[in-house]
């Protein structure tokens, strides 16, 4: 049932379109759904991609359209003339058109709308189209089904039906007041199994749970997430229902979020992924390599003040690697604990020094396992008893701070409204070299006139 | 709408209950959801939250106890008797119900099991906790509503009003034939269009994707996200429909799975959370620790080899963070992209080549730019053109070498089946870390015998 596509198959499908096999791609088609076609059409050139996308059925067309990567959907959109962009997205529901439209030249999109046959769909999609991205107005759909309070059970059921077209899945059946103004739910599961000439009003379920057109999408999926829903109703300023979002197009705003920390926790700037072009990868990627350098000149700089005692004990230089690694493996120990604990919102934001006091208890126990070790190796291995002792009081020391300061930092940032997870990531690193380095070399600097 | 708990309310609830003010309580309580009680109880400490277990509604109490963190349900859970902690389970879906009694001592759980007043509930729990943990069927619920395909509509619909009880949210109507075996489902909506009369075989949908009790649980939510499912139901090894997972089940797999990939990125190696103990916070760290540590060491062993050119050239010793900090994060970042490109499933997994090559691309770009810059800095500031010029040509190798093997491990540990999140953690931190640092005096040793 798990579709895998391998680059044979890619290789097959290549040869038979440029033998124009219909039939036989028809064939390897049929019983792939619309994401694994989409797959496909990913890694075709956008001729062979065009060519396949024209033997495809139309409602089936228009799905693998919305699969596609965007940069890929865009070059394959660019083939087609406004009319044919304008068949496609009346085979959409209203929010992945408006998405599809709003990734179109500016100077196109106007003709592009006017050419949709269906008025209501354009309409709908204009709408939506004003929307501001990240909003809950951005990520909704237009098609709903809603009656009001005072129908009968039987007029509900008519009333499906007629929308039963516009409507691809529904989950339930929205109720508003004479202004419009949505004050409530009704399940399918109620509907069906209550009788006939009921009134909505005497079985819906006044407890419901929306969000305004403005909210921002985070706050969306903390919503569905945390209530489990499967759908979201979107109401105006006013109250008024204007739109509903569903939990897959959540899925997809929550696994973005992941991939953005994830991306900021490894030092990667924009929204990148491994099929964009070169340029865009350098350009994502050099800002914090730029901070860690400017981290490495500092540390140059602090080591350089120490040039002296370097010449005369120049085994203090070996350890610099471990003491800079070690600090900044545990500071991204703490500070990811810290920003998941942060994400799932299983922390009070407001109780810093527990959470402190903890990670520095965290960082005792493993800085006198580690310093004990490191301490236990240079006993038998260097004849230096000073440098023993050195590396081990600044490995502790290190991992101290390092704990302490994993924890500090993404909490400040959390409470300065700063996106904690870039606190995880070459930033505490950097931080953590630099002071790692400067405790080694004070301590060294005390101990060698000690032992 | 949103709810925000703060240190402020806790106190005053804790103060509620100290005083026994059962009314206020209840009034504080009236307009929060389950998720939002179980945070407040898991901020209370085992009597209070017992008190306050005690003053909720038998439903909403058992969704409370859901929502909990796993180690305070067990510490309410121990206050409770086997009759008590049975009550709770009658009110819980199947799923739900298993996971509870699956995290109760051993000792006690046949006697709750025995408790249940409800037979069918008793049965369907016990068949649940004989599956696997991790698999379709541990996630899986019983509550579901099949019909036969001969049936009709209403014969439908009155299935449906008979199981509705057990039956809390429902999406779809399963489609069985005579042997149980799955053959289609039917949505609600169709079920509500179609005529009384019409036959269940006439108007179902027979494509339906279905997944083995025994399938992975990153299977399900794979299917599940990419095609856009709400509710999978489940088949037995003959094809018989055995139970269904909703979304919102799997939703909670996704987040689980993200927070490993997290963990295992940044070096911790347990599914830990914030409020773990102490010990155990620290024996998930300790192994990548002692990890980074050998590097460390293998670090020392390579720079002491170099002992002579560090007392002859102090100033090699000054770039020796830098180096290694760059290694790291030049690592991290090739690793980040090819991990996600690997999760989402848009990496093409037997090609490894061109992606090699992109990377190596992009650490050109990359490289040139850092390896200029530091020459340019060196050149103003340092008087040694010998270490400007080793700095500059050992970084650029660096940043070629860790994007080489940012991309190369994970996509090797792909190939052999590990989690390529592990290879952007401590991992190749470490690795590029050793290998820096060997570049750095190879080329030292070189150009100082040059200039």
């Amino acid at each position: 049932m798990q579709f895998e596509l391998s680059s044979e198959y890619i290789d097959h499908l290549k040869n038979a379109i440029a033998e124009k096999n219909d039939a036989h791609l028809q064939e390897q088609l049929k019983e792939l759904y619309a994401v694994d076609i989409a797959l496909i059409l990913n890694n075709l050139n956008v001729d062979e991609a065009n060519y396949l996308y024209d033997i495809l059925d139309e409602e089936l067309a228009a799905d693998c359209l919305l699969e596609m990567e965007e940069e890929k959907r865009e070059a394959l959109l660019a083939t087609f003339s406004t009319k044919e962009i304008a068949e496609q997205l009346d085979n959409m529901e209203s929010d992945d058109a408006a998405d599809v439209i709003n990734e179109l030249p500016e100077a196109i999109q106007d003709e592009v709308l006017a050419q949709i046959e269906d008025i209501e769909q354009a309409s709908d999609i204009a709408d939506l189209m004003s929307f501001e991205e990240g909003t809950a107005g951005s990520l909704m759909a237009k098609e709903l089904v809603s009656v009001y309070a005072h129908e009968t059970v039987t007029a509900c059921i008519d009333e499906i039906r007629r929308q039963t077209e516009s409507v691809d899945v529904m989950y339930a059946v929205y109720v508003v007041d004479d202004n419009e103004k949505l004050i409530g739910m009704l399940s399918l599961k109620k509907l069906i199994i209550s009788h006939p000439l009921a009134r909505v009003e005497e079985i819906f379920d006044a407890d419901v749970i929306s969000v305004k057109t403005s909210a921002p999408s985070e706050e969306v999926a903390e919503l569905i997430q945390k209530y489990d829903l499967v759908v979201l109703p979107v109401v105006d300023q006013l109250g008024r229902l204007v739109g509903r979002i569903t939990i897959d197009d959540v899925v997809d705003v929550m696994r973005e979020e992941a991939e953005k920390d994830i991306q900021l926790m490894s030092g990667i700037t924009d929204d990148v992924d491994s099929n964009d072009s070169l340029w865009r990868l350098s350009k994502a990627r050099i800002p914090w390599l730029l901070v860690g350098m400017c981290g490495g000149i500092v540390g140059s700089r602090i080591i350089g003040s120490y040039e002296q005692q370097i010449q005369l004990r120049p085994e203090m230089a070996f350890f610099i690697p471990l003491i800079g690694a070690m600090g900044g493996n545990v500071g991204v120990q703490s500070s990811a604990i810290i920003v998941q604990g942060l994400a799932s919102n299983t922390l009070i934001a407001d109780r810093i020094a527990p959470k402190l006091l903890k990670e520095l208890g965290v960082g005792l126990i493993n800085g006198l396992i580690c310093s004990s070790l490191i301490l236990g190796y240079n006993l038998l291995v260097s004849e230096s008893w000073a440098l023993a002792a050195t590396v081990s009081v600044a490995l502790f020391t290190v991992i101290i701070c390092a704990s302490f300061l994993g924890t500090f930092v993404p909490l400040t940032m959390n409470r300065f409204k700063i996106n904690p997870a870039l606190a995880t990531g070459p930033f505490v690193t950097t931080l953590n070299d630099i002071i790692g380095i400067s405790i080694y070399f004070i301590v060294g600097r005390l101990l060698y006139s000690v032992f």
